[in-house]
């Protein structure tokens, strides 16, 4: 076996016959990707990183959080299904640990709304998401769906009581669906709905693929504070020392997270969001924590942007990376056109340039969060 | 970068000090299982098919299936969510292909009620689940969340509808919600709630950790035949050959497939579920696919076992595969208890000798499926 294995890396020949389609395609994509974006890393790694084979110490699954409630009975006791107790609020948790993990903080990625973990997994064409570019990269990757989607369940109890008329309909939280359409424009996909913006990175020609991620949003049911950012703090303490990463929706979680808990948040990844007005208090908080936000581009190009508004948005976080900063922290606000980084959609984890973004952030974590906490997490 | 992985392999060493709790427990009870259920599997790889690096040639996510449908606007365009197109009907898969994965059919896992693809990972007290161990016995293994479940995502159409007041509340689906009471009753760890059997060898310690597993079901929402048989069929299609496994709800799930579409399915695989009635044509279609049924103990054991008669099931399934054989085909039911293998309850892929079971699903497909259509799938 382990001969075997010698042998096949020595010889670095991957048999490719039963690879499925997509992912043969993946490779081929992402060699491309490799040779574009990503040139100088693919040359200073041999241009391996993407293609030699993935060695895992360990993988799995677990939650966290998650409180017992009571379920009253449905009329008839429904087939058996009595009353009873439930569980509601836990966070489903994904992780896989390469062999050099040990080496680096763990990355936690949450997903936006309407959106699942699948976010940061391959791209809708088919490519490498961060999810495995992070793990090549020799960082353990914990994925959590959000309390309230995916994985993480939801609480039936009010459907189940508006169905049997003993709660009016009103009292259904209001599911947030987004169309094809609202998608298109709050992603900026391009100016209107099927009209590509012509430099964007998002692979359109792959769209209907992202319209299969988009689930229904429950977070209207959840109470408040949002379980989720607990549920972040609790995993990050249990890590002992993570880098939360957000988007969109999620995007401010991280410092939500670290209002609640900071003791195991060692840097806050803020990618596309609104940013919240904050007291002194919480803004000297936060400022604890060596912060990065990123925003892509077109914020202000498309016709009929829906709920979002991305360039009020930027303006918003520019305010609090300044107050974050002016507070002693260590914060950054990484917009991308200023960085010479064009065409960007609110997806850059699925845009064609991914890796070159997540290069970028995996560079600001090596400088900022982990040459300063090195010393404290007591590597050898 | 070979090099340290070549003496990483050669040395075997495994640093720990970097992987989480819980999974430096998953190692510990793995290998103690290994010790006992798995001894001679165990002795035979030397003791290292659950503890060395997992090597993967690839890993990822895509969707299979999904059709568009229009959704009304909410009332008052609800912050510029209006009316358009979503997709729904779509089914989330997850694979992994082992570096010798070449050399055997993929496996597909669907979950049973209540449940998401969770049901396969991470046992609830940390142990290996099925998804891994197939990996590492070099099957392709590939999760399937059911349509209407988790990261596939449900159609919110109608509720929104019954809250803005435009469709009444009898229109709601029956969502099922197991609760833990229903749980312990149906998956049959023990007599009555709370008392666990004492021979039981599900991970009742542990039992918190399943209840969280236990999320919404909406299948009553779903058009018949149910989206997820016909997205089964298609992704055996697309992975020139599959071996499909279901549980419990989902148990039948793969013959519901094969009626639909037989070509791509090579094998399959039902675990604890009702066996519908067919007719003969039915049956004479199945014969075509080589079967295993597998059922666990204390069938009849549970004071008040609620929507569930599992003896009457197992009978069921003991004349669909008499019915089988009658026909000609390769069918075989697995009774536990009657192969000495005592205390198994509902979870099987979860229970504390799950890997045990596991290498009696994996040494049936070598003999019955593999050694069969090995020539056929032209492997060199």
């Amino acid at each position: 076996m382990l001969g075997g294995l010698r042998r096949r890396l020595a010889s670095d020949s991957i048999p490719r016959q039963r690879i499925p389609q997509m992912t043969a395609r993946t490779w081929t994509v992402a060699a491309l990707v490799a040779l574009s974006g990503g040139l100088a890393l693919a040359q200073a790694r041999g241009g391996k990183v993407l293609t030699k084979p993935l060695v895992l110490l360990s993988q799995g699954s677990f939650f966290v959080g998650g409180e017992k409630k009571t379920m009253p009975a449905p009329p008839g006791g429904r087939g058996g299904f009595g009353a009873g107790e439930i569980t509601t609020n836990q966070m489903y948790v994904q992780y896989q640990v390469p062999e050099r993990g040990d080496r680096h903080l763990p990355v936690v990625m949450v997903h936006g709304c309407c959106l699942s973990s699948k976010t940061w997994e391959t791209t809708p064409d088919g490519r490498m998401g961060w999810d495995e570019y992070f793990v090549r990269r020799d960082r353990p990757v914990y994925l959590a769906d959000q309390v309230a989607r995916a994985r993480s369940g939801f609480d039936p109890t009010v459907f189940n009581a508006v169905r049997a008329g003993t709660a009016p309909p009103s009292q259904l939280p209001n599911i947030i669906a987004a169309s094809h359409q609202v998608a298109w424009s709050v992603f900026r996909f391009g100016p209107t709905y099927g009209t590509p913006f012509p430099d964007g990175q998002f692979p359109i020609e792959a769209v209907d693929e992202l319209y299969k991620q988009m689930i229904p949003d429950l977070n209207a049911q959840l109470p408040s504070p949002n379980p989720t950012w607990r549920n972040m703090a609790a995993l990050a303490v249990r890590l002992k020392g993570a880098i939360l990463m957000g988007h969109s929706e999620s995007g401010f979680f991280p410092q939500q997270a670290a209002l609640l808990d900071p003791s195991g948040i060692r840097g806050l990844i803020s990618i596309e969001m609104p940013c919240p007005e904050l007291t002194a208090a919480q803004i000297a908080s936060l400022a604890t924590i060596p912060t990065l936000v990123m925003f892509g581009d077109h914020l202000d190009d498309v016709r009929d942007s829906g709920p979002a508004n991305w360039a009020a948005s930027l303006t918003g976080c520019e305010a609090y990376v300044r107050r974050v900063k002016e507070a002693g922290g260590d914060a950054e606000l990484m917009y991308l056109p200023k960085m010479g980084i064009k065409g960007n959609s609110h997806m850059l984890m699925q845009d064609r340039n991914n890796l070159q973004l997540a290069d970028l952030i995996l560079g600001w974590i090596d400088t900022h969060v982990e040459s300063v906490t090195r010393g404290a997490r007591g590597r050898s």
